[in-house]
This record gives C-alpha cells, sequence and structure tokens, in this order.
C-alpha cells in the first residue's frame, strides 16, 4: 500500500464504493449492514459495464478515473466493489492514492481457506478474474496446502441482468458452468463476482448442500470495519437527517440503475445521478 | 443530411466501418462480397461494448468519437454497421459529417416492406434500438399500412459472443422472445441486431419457414455500393498488394477480436490494432 496519509481521514467524511454497474450494490447493502453509521458514496460505471471481458490497461484506467471521482467527495476510504477491478487494478490504486484502498479479491481468499476442510476450493468469476488467477494468487500467498479450481461463467451477468434468478436456463447454464467443479470435489466455492450472490440459491441448488459458498461482500465489510477501527476511524454518530448519507452516482442510465438497486437494497433509494466519467 | 463535400471522396480512399464490437463484421462480410474492389477500415468499440443496453446520449458520444477516428483516415464515407448507434446516432452524425454516413435501419426497413405479404413485420433488436422505435418510424415513414410488432432480445448479443451459436439454451431463449411474434402472426422478421444474423439458422428454426427473414446487413451494403455508383466514387481497380486492403481497429482486447473475426470472415485477418477511443 503507498503511504497513507490520515490527515485525509476524517472520521464523518463518507466511503467510495464502485463497481462496473449494480454487482457491486451486493456489497453496499453489506457496509449497510454492518456499520450503519457510515456514509456512503457509490458509483456504478453503467455507461463501460461489463467490465469481466476487458483487459487489465481498459479496466484500470477506468478505475483510475473512478477514484478521481470518488475523492472529490473527500472519502475516508474507497472499497473495489469489483472482482474484476480488483483483480486488475488494485496494486496500482494502491501505489496511486494516500488513502486505504479496499478490495473484495483479498477478503474472499481469506475466508475460503478458513472453511475449506478438503482443500479443494473452487472459484467462478468473469473471463476477466479468471484470467488474473489473483484468487489463486492470494490463496496460495496464505496456505500453499490448498488446491484452487477456477473456472470463468461469462453468462451469469447478463443471466443476473436480465432478471433470470430463478429460471430453468440460469440452472442449465449453472450445472455446465459448475459440473467440472462438482466432479473434482470442491467443498468450498467463492463466488468471485459482485452479481453472483443475487444466484446464490441456484448455485447452492446446483452444486449441492456440502459445498460451503463464500460470498466476498460479507468479508469485505468485515475488513472495512476492522480497518477503520483499528484507524479510530469509524463514524461515531449516525449521520443526521438531510444528510444524504447514501449518495449513487452512475455514468449511464440512472432510472434502470435505481430500479435495480432497490431489488437489492432495502432502503427505499429515490434517485442517482449521471456523471460523464470519462471527462471528470 | 449535412452538406456532402465531395472533394473530400476520393475515390480510391477506404470506407469506414464500425460497430460497438464484433456484430458488425456481418456487415463488413457483406461489403467484402459486394464491392470487393473497396478498402475497409474497420473499428469495433470493445472496451465499451455492449452499446444496447445503454443510452442515447451515452451512444451518440461513442459514436461521434470513433467518426471523429475514422475521419484520421480520409474515410470517403461511413457505415454504421450497428443497429443501435443507427437508431440513436445517426441523425446528429450527418447533421455533423461532411461525408455520407450510411446506417442499416433505413435499409433493413425497405427490405421488410417488400417482403411482407400480410403487412405484419417483425423487430427484433436490443433495448436501446427497440426503445428508440426508428424501425417503426422508418416502415411507416415507407409504408403506413403494414403493422410493426417490436421486441427487444437483450440476452442473444451474450449468447452470441459466448459461441453458442447452436445450442439448446439459445433455443429456449430464442422461443421465449418469439413466442408472441409467432402468436401474433407475423410473415417477416427483421434480424435488428448485426449480431443476429449469427444465430439466423436458430432463429429460423424457431419462428418457422413461412416466415422471411431479413438480415439488413445485405440490403445495407446494396445501398452503400448504390450511393458510392451513384457519386462516381466506386473504386475501380483492386488495392494492390501490400495496400492493407482491410484494417482493423479496436478499443480492446485485439487477440480476442481477431479470434472472432476469423470465424465469421474468411479473407484470413492476421491482426487488431488496439487504440485509446477516449482519447482520440
Amino acid at each position: 500500500m503507498g503511504q497513507i496519509n490520515r490527515e485525509l481521514m476524517r472520521r464523518d467524511a463518507p466511503i467510495g464504493v464502485f463497481d462496473s454497474g449494480v454487482g457491486g450494490l451486493t456489497v453496499a447493502r453489506e457496509i449497510m449492514r454492518q456499520i450503519p453509521n457510515e456514509k456512503i458514496i457509490y458509483f456504478g460505471d453503467t455507461a463501460r459495464v461489463p467490465y469481466g471481458s476487458k483487459s487489465r490497461e481498459t479496466v484500470t484506467r477506468y478505475a483510475e478515473q473512478i477514484v478521481r471521482f470518488l475523492r472529490s467527495f473527500q472519502v475516508k476510504t474507497i472499497v473495489v466493489a469489483c472482482n474484476t477491478a480488483s483483480a486488475y487494478a488494485i496494486h496500482k490504486l494502491e501505489q496511486e492514492t494516500d488513502i486505504p484502498i479496499i478490495g473484495v479479491v483479498k477478503p474472499g481468499a481469506r475466508t475460503a481457506i478458513n472453511a475449506t476442510r478438503n482443500g479443494r476450493i473452487g472459484v467462478i468469476a468473469t473471463e476477466a478474474t479468471i484470467s488474473s488467477q489473483m484468487y489463486t494468487r492470494y490463496i496460495r500467498e496464505l496456505n500453499d496446502g490448498v488446491t484452487i479450481y477456477e473456472k470463468a461463467c461469462p453468462l451469469f451477468v447478463p443471466l443476473v441482468e436480465e432478471g433470470l434468478w430463478e429460471d430453468p436456463v440460469t440452472d442449465e447454464i449453472a450445472r455446465r458452468y459448475l459440473t467440472e467443479l462438482i466432479d473434482i470435489g470442491i467443498d468450498t466455492l467463492i463466488l468471485g463476482c459482485t452479481h453472483y450472490p443475487l444466484i446464490r440459491s441456484t448455485l447452492g441448488r446446483i452444486i449441492g448442500k456440502d459445498v460451503t459458498l463464500v460470498n466476498p461482500a460479507y468479508e469485505t465489510a468485515l475488513e472495512l470495519r476492522q480497518m477503520l477501527s483499528d484507524n479510530d476511524m469509524l463514524n461515531q454518530d449516525p449521520p443526521g437527517l438531510g444528510s444524504n448519507k447514501y449518495q449513487f452516482y452512475v455514468s449511464d442510465k440512472a432510472e434502470k440503475f435505481v430500479r435495480f438497486a432497490n431489488s437489492i437494497i432495502k432502503y427505499g433509494i429515490l434517485s442517482a445521478k449521471t456523471v460523464n466519467i470519462e471527462e471528470v
């Protein structure tokens, strides 16, 4: 991590959270649950979604633009609530930034190691996250006795975005993607894309009840709380009324985003603002 | 159309063709077949694909950036080989540009009118193209006696991009999207997205052999040839060896693009160059 400048971390400052689109809302939701006093500025890059089929260079450039945008709100920390951006860009973002940056890959890797009993861990994610091999690398750093089986599942994001959360087509696609992981005998499966918790029950049904599903969103919120607590940076008081506790920004299609957001988060999101992220 | 400056249209200049990604290659393929003496500069916006779920403003901004890029090659005309960009941006592009701009929507609309016998035309396309209602508008302008039934099919693009051209899942999704069009009794179906010709046989099987499938790519190449001929701007001689007859540019993932392109176009595409389209 680059040199952290604690002067920049005001306790009552908001937390920046971003994703390529709506998937990161599953992480925002966990933060809202676990540290309800915190303010959040969420950015979803809906003009350039999805990231999962794009290259390291492109995803990193997009993430850097978004970090610049979030910093304009004097956020005290930034959560990269997107596995692809975490896998490709987090080292560079850490080097370039003087506030803490938290990704979703490391917390997910740690939980999986604690969960596995037979040492066989499966990872499902986008093409980009899988080809980065970041989960394998993090898990190996922590414990080189486990074996990791990675599998790209490129159709899950469009299926989730089309709302086919419970659908025979999603079942069939899940069966194709998961069969080899079942045959290998994994006992732990990391949901390595923030969209996947939304089809958790389908995935659980197909993979079988003996496999533990790891949702990195939960552990990421836990790590965030710990980091803020260690730095004495937790917000002590609930933000007052009218303080815009949760603010949402997108690069396109604000209305569609709000509809989707309200199906994930139960706080009654009224609006999202559109910004031209290329020119921020 | 804005004022066309014929001085800018050199006969041996290339034709610019663009799409959000690989779909427009079905249009480039038709141009290669029908006017084989022409040079082509193709741009696929693979860093920001897909366009079909994005807004008019965003798609128009992207199209304007690409037109600037293609003009740097002194192209004599530009083919918008993407239904979404044609539907959303073509009027603005025509106003802003002094070379001819050809979209895929108008030629497709014209062919459908000639093909229908019972006056019931179906259009399948991305969410964006359908919500623009451009097909309905063009068809009505030409013949207000026909009825048009439009249907957004958002999962077809990811299914095509994943290579599931012949697959039970694609059959099932096609059945869901097409059932209401079958029940209505359309006799003509416009494939209103440049990806769809790649699943033409699936679509034909599901919709039944009494329905005529209209592929706007074919008619667009025909219109292009006619326009060039009317302006005495057809290239008279085949480009010499080493003249880079077909050049491909993308905003991301050149290798993946080349693999896909070679499955569509049989000319043996060796390479594609990556450009940062946001900064052109």
